[in-house]
């Protein structure tokens, strides 16, 4: 598949980054492989509608391989496997299966989610920053529903039915705002032993302010939404401690719960690097100059998340939202297809969005502000036409008017993971 | 909810024969619980297509919450946990989270894999009698193609490329089937690095035809249509030994493979019986009379596959499939609400079916049998209208038609089990 003349790039990463830098790349020009740990495309702003089970993971996924079929990836060559390190003195990327060397290297691997070095976190709390997190998440939240239903005692049942989110950003604010709402229509419905007073939902943010990020009147309609739905918003709280029963709260305060859900940040993932004594900055991203080159590495470049570019405008590093990584890697592949003409990057910010629940989201375009109805359905919009493939767009199109239309939350299925628990036969 | 002239009936199961019998029996008299370890009704005929990636787990799965809010089910309740034991003496279920009091029991919960006295097998073998096991086993089939296509190792790459089924049943005939149709239609275009050639699929069944349940002619287009998608079938040899690398069959020869399926045989569900020394007969099947009633327990009925009920026709037992579960859950229903005009089981042999694979399947029904793209369409129209729900029959059948004209098998996508590994973090 290798031609001679053309010279070997190695993408980490089948995100949003690294899919627009391959899709746009001269690919007479490089021979383009796309390195990623899933054999599929997700995506992360729906994750935490795979948590509230209204959408399945399969609709929100795309495989790689049929990706690199379409028109415009033809040429490109997917490689499944986890990165385990790459050593830039001999150009060589370390998978868990197999070496991969290259005359560019980008980095394009994203980000995970930030314990703040409680690492035993991450034994209690829920995620949203992957596909498997996510069914994980809706696991746990479908099993406390299940079993609160079956609990004959008051305070244990109270206990499986309190759901705490910690952290005010888009994806606890969507997040808190499913469960708002699985407590407004679904329990009601479909559990008739619980009584829905019973469920509480809880978000704590560090900060003053939902939905930092956006402007103050986003903030205030994410924060009036959520109320609405019942969802005890804590601002200026943060959480102290949690051993999987009981979660304390910097206020002093302490609730027993067995579901929080933390999105409370992320730092750039993991990648052991051989050759150089380079380590990445603050958040674990790598320091790129404007043609998104990591500094003081020859022929590597980052983009998206992991990528720490400052400018004026952003002299901490550009926001780590889908469009930064989209936009660099439509730059960088013009940077890399036509090097005489590059040119340095700048972002353009088409806005920020997030939906609290039902007719229910906030836009942010410049100086507009949409909120309710109108932004609901820009945001419907705006969701459907990023997904790839055209199966998954009628899918998670019919899946959302179902939903609209029947106050239903999509099928609540609990699908245990693979590996069947040791059982008991009958001894023939 | 329970009123106290009612009597109270608990369902343990909610497949094929405990869901017929909630539905039909009279809830003015029984208060009706259905019990399972799953939160939802799957339907075990499709479980092949999931592992294949043909279906989505959430296409044939139907939650219980949803069907008792039907107008069949009004009434009854869902109880999620996995029943422990049950004391007959005291007249009570033991699940994992709670206790039932019950004035009649019915087990319903049907049969899993029987490993004949090789329990570490399942350590090695994949198997597809529930959800999860089928989730599981596209897993680890799709894990197989990845890492062969990245596998530089020749040797290696034609072990990852094995796929042995053991079992010439219907359900092992079918994954057979549909990995024929992988290694013929979708390795060739998705994966470029593999050559198809490489990927060898065995199925081995130790008697002399494959489905022995249905008539000569069914095994011999059976056995044509699998040799078309170059399975290579042997019959008349059984596995003697697998340890996750070397396959030994009865013949004296052996293949090294990692993906061995398991479709040789099933056993009852094991469940603990304290207050009586009854065990189960053959099968960990419980003898029961012509009124399924379960021989030497009083008020406790077994249905379905767990029912071992002899006749001049069925000496050892009717056949362990749907329609004998469906028949029984609605004679029993009948003959729980009028006591006083019971009558015994007759089964109502509506014929069998198998599908090979594209445009090819096989129907017997009494003398007639049909093969061919009629069969198929004849399968596809039966297992449609038996699945619960309609979204569930919308999308299988968008799924089965997109299938149909452009050859692909579904997404392959590869949702890891939930729980993530433990990870490596930047220090901060």
């Amino acid at each position: 598949m290798t031609s001679d003349k053309k010279k070997r790039l190695v993408i980490i990463g089948g995100g949003f980054g690294g899919l627009s830098l391959a899709k746009k790349i001269d690919k007479n020009m490089w021979d383009v492989t796309v390195v990623d740990r899933h054999n599929y495309h997700s995506f992360p702003p729906l994750f935490y509608q795979v948590a509230a089970s209204g959408l399945e993971p399969s609709n929100i996924s795309f495989p790689f391989r049929r990706e690199m079929l379409s028109k415009a990836c033809r040429g490109c060559s997917f490689h499944y496997g986890e990165v385990k390190s790459i050593d830039v003195s001999r150009r060589e990327v370390h998978t868990r299966y197999e070496t991969l060397p290259y005359d560019a290297l980008v980095l394009a691997s994203g980000t995970t989610n930030n314990f703040f070095g409680m690492p035993d976190l991450q034994k209690y709390v829920l995620t949203l920053k992957s596909t498997p997190e996510a069914i994980r998440c809706r696991n746990e939240i479908i099993d406390r529903l299940e079993r609160a239903a079956v609990c004959g005692d008051e305070h244990k049942r109270r206990q499986l039915l309190t759901f705490v989110v910690v952290g005010g950003g888009p994806a606890g604010v969507e997040i808190a705002g499913a469960l708002g709402e699985v407590k407004r229509y679904v329990v009601k419905r479909e559990y008739p032993s619980i009584s829905h007073d019973d469920m509480k939902v809880v978000l704590v943010e560090g900060s003053d302010a939902l939905l930092r990020a956006m402007g103050p009147a986003s903030s205030a309609d994410a924060l009036r939404g959520l109320e609405q739905l019942c969802v005890d918003v804590r601002l200026g709280t943060t959480m102290k401690s949690y051993d999987g029963h009981v979660i304390a709260f910097s206020d002093g305060s302490s609730l027993e719960t067995s579901a929080v859900i933390w999105t409370a940040g992320v730092v750039g993932e993991y990648i052991g690097i051989e050759g150089t004594d380079l380590k990445p900055g603050p958040g674990g991203r790598f320091a790129v100059d404007e043609y998104n080159r990591v500094n003081g590495l020859d022929d590597v470049y980052a983009i998206g998340d992991i990528a720490l570019m400052t400018s004026d405008r952003y002299p901490r590093g550009h926001p780590q939202v889908a469009q930064v990584a989209i936009q660099m890697g439509r730059k960088l592949a013009h940077n890399l297809s036509r090097p005489e003409n590059r040119s340095p990057f700048v972002y353009h910010d088409k806005g920020s969005m997030a939906t609290i629940g039902r007719n229910r989201a906030v836009v942010d375009m410049g100086k507009v502000h949409l909120s309710g109805f109108v932004a609901w359905m820009t945001w419907l919009f705006v969701h459907l036409i990023s997904l790839l493939g055209f199966r998954n767009r009628t899918i998670v199109f019919i899946n959302w008017m179902w939903s609209y239309f029947n106050y239903s939350a999509g099928l609540r299925l609990l699908f245990r993971p693979g590996r069947y628990p040791e059982r008991k036969y009958w001894s023939e």
